[in-house]
């Protein structure tokens, strides 16, 4: 496997096990003198831990984030910054009694026919965890990026068949995201939310929804056609997550049913720039960014594990089997993914700042 | 702009303008001693073209192609293959009057904002004839593809509205798809969705639709985790194609109202191979191809150039203007986007395959 | 073979074989609204071309370039710039003979045993006329960078035995290097490196020698630590030129002999600069320019192609046998590799340029 | 900075200061299964470690390896393997007086200019420390290119003036080596190389030398013309290392004064074999390997680091200044760098053996 390296200028390696030591990330890309601390990290951590709410699991992970390279005096040095997470709450044994029967919706029998084992402990690299890598450089594209003006935000907009059915605010999602446990910008639709993935996590089963992201205030002119558009890049990005399997930017799926004179965003004027009258193009098009907010969204799946019992296959006696896990899961993902999308539309937009030379590559704005 | 690649092993480099003299590609990773004739190449091309019927834009393109490189007495030599095809029917003078005028729902204002310039003829690189060189790769990719058992289907399964709603076999695609306008493989619903489309076109509106990819008999194994997902990158290849708008996976976004125990593909054996009871996953689990065939759908936005008048802004006077367009446009363009997408959906897969150790990467098969 | 690719912004990916129809390249990531005419690529083309005097291989190569896209109306879109030029006098014949017979000092064996073949025709990808490319390629490169005060310099040092022992200004090698057969900033050791360069030729045998590049007014700051290192990048761009066995920097191997005390550049003010009081680093110091001149050196080995009987392996029969070759060949192509190094180091620097933010990547300087 | 990746399949991200909290290395590409322990790992450090001879700086540096992902139970997993390295013996006061004054011969200068500040502690990542993360991956791909029976050798062959005259064979190497401080396959001029580093450094100056590289057994065809030749990837993994400032592969240099008909290497058969008569081309033709012994030598300048007074400038000051360090440092780096320097070609072979589909990418030979 060697796909653990993602970006070109501002490029992000992640490593570890659900279940080994640690698990961490080398930051390269990072231009010199920013502020940096290892609280602006763990302040994102917190958010995608679990145990954070009675919709996610119990997994009592402290996450807490060493910076052990390329900061020196709370500054960055220019340097690869490398932070790591130590496993600490870690109890492979509920996995010993399911190592040779995969997952259904998990990555185990895709891992066992590729590398020829499945590290049952807790899935590997294939389990949720992977993602603590991400958020903490995310962390540091946001900083990043909010030096320049940038802002991302990220909002659950439906989970279990409940949706957001309205748009919502900037201001809105600032408010109310991170005070209910679905990462929702309306709290009336988070409560039913909530409400519905209880019920069916009382039932031994999961639920899935959408996320969206947006990010304020980028540049225009980010993305390089034809194979380096931004949008392929986000989607890119937003697809390797776990549990994703689908991305729309704007109006999206909606497209397929709607007329050109429709989707097509009419130009205006609004003092020296030019803007759209709507933005079904999601802030990019011909796979370069506006001026316009880029606006994505994603589907997640329902958590592959729940209880109820499930059909697979013994790999190693090679016949059918009951498979029963047991344990507490995530009822629902979308909050707990909202800060890792969040933070891999960071990544991508961090990276075509620094190509498109809107971030300066060696030194930080301002310091010399 | 720097993003004219993709790849990693098998890496193509596209080239040209919409107006310019030739449009091309070159394609590098391609093993010494395949067959390989222009015969080859030409007949995804003219799947392709415009012209090919009432629904699609009337410039009779050629679009013969010529290999300058890489074969050598009908073989490959296992250098790169620059192959193109030379811009004939061209005719700038109708973008001339909107020189100044970006055209709303394409890339002309993002490029003028990024390099201060619209290729007016024609909308350049942003233009959908960017697509020949992906085309004519993808014809190479399949070849080799195929000569590993893997085959590549895709199809429209919704266009102006009008869907196809029950699933439909490989049988029923390769028999159906290239005998009906639409690139549709229910007859019956392709004629209503030409119906839908013309009805569009006649007001001077244009419509969208989803095409649906299908790569049947691939290996498992294939995807590197956790940012070389295979769903990753074929979610960035496809996104990579101007007017999609969204990409999705195996059940995709429907997912988001489903419970896990649904979506969860069930695990059991037929024979000695292990599948699932349901292909939800799309043939992709943890970024990892299981073997079942790979499913992925994309929307694919209205066309944007429509005759109606449209709103712009003027960029060199910086006043607001009115836009009329001239000319025939492709009412929709679904059934063109098919054998372009079709091709992103190869060279993805024939990349991996290289990667995997699935296709050796010096010799082709069979070849001494 | 995927090789064919290089530089990481500025982009270039060369193909087409000895005896195939056209050799070229496409450029990558060069800023939209740079002038580019045919006759700016065409000189440096006309340097690299054979036939241009005594010391040369008399095949009379026209080489005339055509730009086929990336530039409109004189100036460069942003988009990729592909080049190519046609394989006009091109005769296989003399290499039918010695079709299984790899040729001492060529890539045929290499090839052979890679890609199960040997492309006789002039040994395809492996000949030195796959530097039609780069030098197409370089000549675009050293337009950007002269516009941004960057010089490049290249000059024959050393030939058959015959070597330059003092210091050359780059005023001499302005002036002088063009004037002469072998390249040489020294008219009078040019006449003696000719005279032993003939010499050995009328026995059938080759000389080889060495070539140093020079790069005037390099900013300071170029360079990625720690494997993206500017002398790095410039040893794989250089040693990547067929007949290249060796690149220095600086001081090279010399320093071996040399005391730590001799090689430091003691640090000294001129103006507001910090200057060495020496250049024995070669501007280059941690993989970062300094912003004293670079300097590279490289030594070409005599060009294998000789009339001179030597053995083989006949690779069909498997059997030993000896190989006489017909024909003229460059009895030394040191003045001759001159614009292909200088057009790599060129292209290494302009990509660097770009990384660094020292050239605005989307828009050339004062373009809007 | 962002060049602290290298490799395609087997690639590495190193990180860390040389007196930050840790040093360390991300190594992906490994397929799963090989047997791995941190005594693998361990062996090939203390190799590299100072203070094991009188000719190395006597900093008690522990560099005890941990290994905190990709191994579990003994064998790699195919996941990321990180290993680090504490920084312990680390005392930054010396440096704190030199702050502003960037020591002739190193990094300082050029990374102050481009960053805007000096990482005073002992060179920041343009210190030999940085090595540490090269070494630890080397290990491992030493330890995979031994299992398809590929072995790395080095050896100093010139240290202070003092040569090796006559060709050492593999034996002598793999004998002699560790046995003396120089790591030179001759013992009779190990002590002389040694008393001259002495003496030298006696008088507070240092010494440069020569390192040879030896890869025996390396299978025929890996390399990919044109640009990511063998040959030229090799050069720059070399150039990369910090006081390098030549590479040559087989005769090197010396072919400037050579015959064509001298340096073309004769075929013949041995057995069903076709190797050289001589092996000047060291093992490389046309940027392919062709099964002959890889033969590549370094020029390591003498260390920058000496305590004789030296010139420099104050860079806060902005004023001429004298530089007298103080210390105890490596006389002559030689030694150090030959693993390092074996490292890095490893490295290479190991990234050129899974691309040319000589290893299994995914799992290692035998498991399953």
């Amino acid at each position: 496997m060697s796909g653990n390296t993602f970006g070109k200028i501002f490029r992000i390696t992640t490593h570890g096990e659900s279940h080994g030591p640690v698990i961490g990330v080398v930051v390269d890309g990072v231009p010199a003198g920013m502020p940096l601390s290892e609280a602006d990290v763990q302040r994102e951590l917190d958010r995608r831990r679990p145990g954070q709410s009675i919709v996610t699991t119990p997994r009592a992970e402290k996450d807490k984030v060493e910076i052990s390279s390329g900061v020196f005096e709370g500054k960055t040095l220019g340097t690869p910054i490398c932070m790591f997470v130590r496993n600490v709450d870690v109890d492979s044994k509920p996995y010993e009694a399911i190592k040779a029967k995969p997952r259904p919706g998990h990555a185990d029998l895709a891992y066992w026919l590729k590398f020829g084992h499945i590290d049952h402990r807790g899935g590997g690299r294939g389990a949720a965890r992977e993602t603590v890598g991400r958020v903490a450089a995310g962390a540091i594209a946001k900083k990043l990026l909010a030096a320049h003006g940038v802002e991302i935000l990220g909002h659950t907009i439906e989970a279990a068949g409940v949706a957001v059915e309205r748009e919502v605010s900037p201001e809105e999602i600032r408010k109310n995201v991170e005070n209910n446990p679905m990462r929702c910008a309306d709290p009336k639709v988070a409560e039913e939310m909530k409400r519905r993935v209880l019920e069916a996590s009382a039932k031994g089963d999961s639920t899935g929804g959408v996320v969206e992201l947006i990010a304020l205030n980028v540049p225009p002119g980010l993305g390089d056609p034809v194979f380096e558009k931004l949008d392929a890049e986000i989607a890119h990005a937003l697809m390797s997550i776990g549990s994703v399997k689908g991305v729309e930017i704007g109006i999206g799926f909606k497209a397929a049913r709607m007329f050109g004179s429709e989707v097509n965003d009419q130009l205006r004027l609004k003092g020296d720039k030019i803007i759209g009258d709507t933005n079904n193009s999601g802030g990019i098009l011909g796979g370069i960014s506006t001026g316009m907010p880029i606006v994505a969204r994603i589907v997640v799946k329902p958590t592959p594990s729940i209880t109820k019992p499930q059909k697979t296959v013994d790999v190693v006696r090679m016949k059918e089997a009951e498979l029963k896990l047991e344990g507490r899961f995530d009822p629902n993902i979308c909050p707990r993914i909202v800060p890792v999308a969040e933070s891999m539309l960071a990544l991508v937009l961090a990276d075509h700042m620094l190509r498109a030379g809107k971030i300066s590559p060696n030194r930080f704005k301002g310091f010399k």
